[in-house]
């Protein structure tokens, strides 16, 4: 057709132009831990090539908006909805988006997820090579798929209501025996957003990364809207550099935590450190008769909510994310100024302990 | 595969809760005409079955959310960079919405884009039954296939810089010969956010009727992002009722308004009704020495600037949407209070020119 | 001195351009009931003249600006922490407003706080004409000045912790006795964002118009902050006509509801109707196997929530303010759709019943 | 009165909650220069001892809130047109923030405005210690008064229309005589939103300081409405350390900016180092046959916009505040990366040249 090589002139503007969300990318406010890099990642999403509603670039896209580091598309290898109008490439995904990535600085682990009835459940297979080789029938065929292409395995939504209708995580045999396998490395806290605190349990018994993550079909800015999300749900992992080995690494050694809304959790040895490198808290610099006055710096977009100070101190004392809070601590405190971090949870019942030293 | 009747039972209420903005509808706030109602339509947008980057139900999820009546999904014709992933069949996107429009009370005008080199550049064919009989080589035999069908045609973006570099639409041979015939029906006045004022001058010389679509590729809510847009870009039809066929009665017979941001944009004939409907004024309610005062409703979604009033007059009103401007006025002024409507357009250099009386 | 002259000049401009907020009003988005315009209130406001912090005329312009129809000024008479350098005088904040409220179309209602430790805590006295023949000791020759004034008196906040440290309104013997009397004639349900649900009650036995009002000491709009807050506490006065004679009648009638955030409280009598005027449910659109389809639209600026609907219906029903909410209703259920509509709050514990007719 | 102690009681909480703005302090996200510590100022506001709307401690509550180091607080010495409510005394603002300004660590300037016809038009001084003694008919009185406190005396608003109609600063012989005596120090570029590029030769000619400030007479929050504006109007002071006393020194040394919205305007020597403290560019990432990729941080609250780019190079590259921009250059561009940065204004016309080294 005479017209079609006009056509391709006039689609280069085109084609540069409707490129996902290609403008400017948001600094998440979240701080280093001493040795290591934080990279946000978001190990859990899809695309029209599943039940997902959006073509894969857009999630590069999105993630380059959202400041995020490491993504994972992870479209269902047993369900395909689409496929009378899509035919069935559990690598579409991955093989679409590979320029673009490069070019917008995100990258890309290759995933799928494998979409059982509990149990298993579903599970995402991380830095895999081709998961077509995954669409086989047996679960144990799967799995063994899976390891052979050294994935990082990773439960979805243990607690998700349409596979556990109380909504708490259970542990089946096949679990114990993937674990036992070391085959299962790594456990969703957070999908999209809901959580699981007995998660924290697994995590700490069995040894297991925890994890943050959308489970998007849709689009990320209508699931989260501004301002009422500051960001998205994301899994940080504390990375030696920013690249994709050093994140393989870390997240099978275990640095993880989990981070959405207001909320941190996974285990202290990582949180607790995090947790200090998001504040800063200045000399007093005014006293008075009554009150001796000093102000606390929170460089981060979590907001840290205080409680259960110690008698005479504020009872509860929130530090907004990226905000100064003024303390006026009246003179007769002599207590050590310790607070439960209400929303840094590092164990099913249990919170972070902070102290305050000014 | 024993799993996957399961599956499916697990992946009803995923189904469901995937549904594209599912949520609520939004008011747009425009008067309905004297004797019509006023249809709120986008006659263009894309989807993964051409260059767009989402899958066809997300576009009557957005329509519904943003309280629109109508749509036309119209994918291009001619350009199908996904198609090493997704065979082209150009009614695909057509079938897949049926079901979900119904549901979501969304009336879907079949169409598509007609994309060739300029001349004649791109043209939507809307109201067509079968979008692939128009994927034929010679252009006037895709003029004829959707002739035969009945099809409402559209030009689209005639002064897009891409294809007219000075960005002023021109009118070459091929157009005349399709007005001469009567086969050419409309031409958008507004695609996305560029506007061009020529366009009512060939709508008044041709009889065309004006458009404003928004030639969305990727997802709305991105593109027109709140609070900065009230509404997306919306052709205004004025049916004699909301019914498939009743928009289709009003589009032949030139019915419309565009309207974006700010802007109105069409003939007199509607845009005055449409402003008078839009605002009402109050009785004066205080005098004292100097002035009258009295109020003026802008009961609807598009700002109003008025500009050039009588000497002693304010000189601008600026009738903020959705608000009650109040407006002091010195006694001594005894001209009628006639402004020009800035930001309604009725011609090439022309705006509308309206008389407050309280 | 001679500068003054031309000072006065200069200042002319000047003065007008620092009018509080002179801009635009909002259109309140509540509706009139049959018979009655529904006017909007706050009648519990201070100013730099007790222990507020803004001078007179900001009241005015914020009230304009809100929509509001009707405030009173309301400083405390007893309490004026700023009178080293304001000498007191309970009719300045009067004074001073009376041109700007009549530019600005601002029913203004005289009045003064009474503010005394609990019992009987704070009174406002409304419609009085010297609030300084308030300004006497014993608390009965102060009510009995407001009364010589034709005053309506309103019990403000009385469950304020710091006068009554559980939180819960108590009925005290000088309020029984003002009661007896005829001389209380309002109590506030809602004073700024906190409400006493037990003062249904008391409306009821004793037959006293229910409130809502700011209380604001600063600038309504940094403590009604956008987008979370639509409209600012307001008493809705159902009145005959939009005068001070007409809303002085419809409160002495009792004719009123409390109306912030999402919730409206007060008598069935004018609830109910005032719900119904709000909504409206369109025709079904649409059926299949298993569903029909139809819309309700809620017009009005307060989100309803319906809960404890029929088996098979939707158990809960968000209607967001100012939109459509689609509904899909198995055909199976054939009980009336009736439900409880969560924040129509009309006794201590008891919400509006509805019924959805389609 | 008996009722009064109980009153007091009862009011201690009172006072504390409606102090002004007592929430949390905003981060500036504005750089530091090397050796200075940038201080953001506002040194001209009004209250209702002159012609404002507000109490003195509201600018304390404001300045906190949106993160300023140091305020003056400068009424009209000559037009003060509430004195028939409250008595006149110009250094009753200074009394009353006091206490408040140190428990919330605000930097308090002393100041008084000289409200004249043109010339010499209206005047700050500040740094003074007592504004009655300012109160005197005679100009050269008042300045002499002013100099005798060690005043820094600012010329405000230069080119106001309602003193110089056609809005362009002009030096009257009395402006050149006070630059004569050394008693002028400074002028404002920005008042509000209303800026005078002919200060910037004033500034280099005669060697003044330049400022930013709001001259508010209402409050801030609703003059510099949030999202619209990140920052209200600041003069940037670099200061070798946060006090009172260094404060004063760096203004007497001119080491100031004006930064209001996304304009930066001062001397070349102090906005070039500025603006490079707010960008850092990483190294590329990743190039292809046709480019190479970096990426540019703007960690600052100022949006830049570059213009004027090299040939082949992008044109315009906008640095939008606190995001990362990413820079697809043609691998093609030799010729150093040298933009204007049409925002930052160092000149009449003039604007700072900056290159991009990657």
């Amino acid at each position: 057709m005479g017209y079609m090589k006009k056509l391709i002139i006039n689609f280069v503007l085109f084609t540069i132009l409707f490129l996902p969300a290609a403008g400017q990318r948001k600094i998440v406010n979240l701080p280093d831990l001493p040795g290591y890099v934080t990279l946000k990642c978001d190990f859990h999403l899809h695309t029209v090539f599943s039940d997902g509603s959006v073509w894969p670039t857009v999630r590069i896209g999105e993630a380059f908006r959202d400041g995020l580091d490491a993504i994972a598309i992870t479209d269902h290898l047993e369900y395909t909805p689409k496929k009378d109008y899509i035919p069935v490439n559990h690598n579409a995904a991955w093989e679409i988006v590979q320029g673009v990535a490069k070019e917008y600085d995100i990258i890309m682990v290759h995933g799928a997820e494998i979409t059982r009835s509990m149990p298993p459940g579903h599970l995402n297979a991380l830095f895999i090579q081709d998961a077509n080789l995954l669409a086989v029938d047996s679960i144990w065929d799967v799995f063994k798929a899976a390891r052979e292409q050294g994935a990082f395995l990773l439960w979805n939504h243990p607690g998700w209501k349409s596979q556990q209708p109380d909504g708490i995580p259970r542990m089946y045999e096949i679990h114990e025996r993937l674990i036992k396998s070391g085959w299962l490395n790594g456990i969703e806290f957070f999908n999209n957003n809901e959580y699981y605190p007995l998660v924290l349990t697994f995590c700490k018994t069995h040894d297991l990364a925890v994890f943050c993550n959308s489970d998007n079909h849709g689009n990320i800015s209508e699931t989260y809207t501004k301002p009422e999300y500051t960001n998205r749900p994301m899994t940080l992992v504390f990375a030696k550099e920013r690249s994709h080995d050093s994140l393989r690494e870390a997240m099978f050694a275990g640095r993880t935590l989990a981070c959405f809304k207001d909320i941190i959790a996974g285990k202290e040895e990582y949180a607790k450190p995090f947790f200090y490198q998001c504040i800063s808290i200045g000399k007093p610099y005014f006293e008075n008769a009554r009150n001796i006055y000093f102000q606390i710096t929170n460089n981060s977009d979590i907001p840290f909510t205080l409680v259960n100070g110690p008698a005479g101190a504020p009872g509860t004392i929130n530090l907004a994310a990226n905000t100064v809070t003024r303390v006026a601590l009246n003179k007769r405190v002599t207590a050590p100024l310790i607070y439960d971090v209400k929303n840094v949870i590092i164990g099913e019942n249990e919170v972070l302990k902070a102290e305050l030293k000014y």
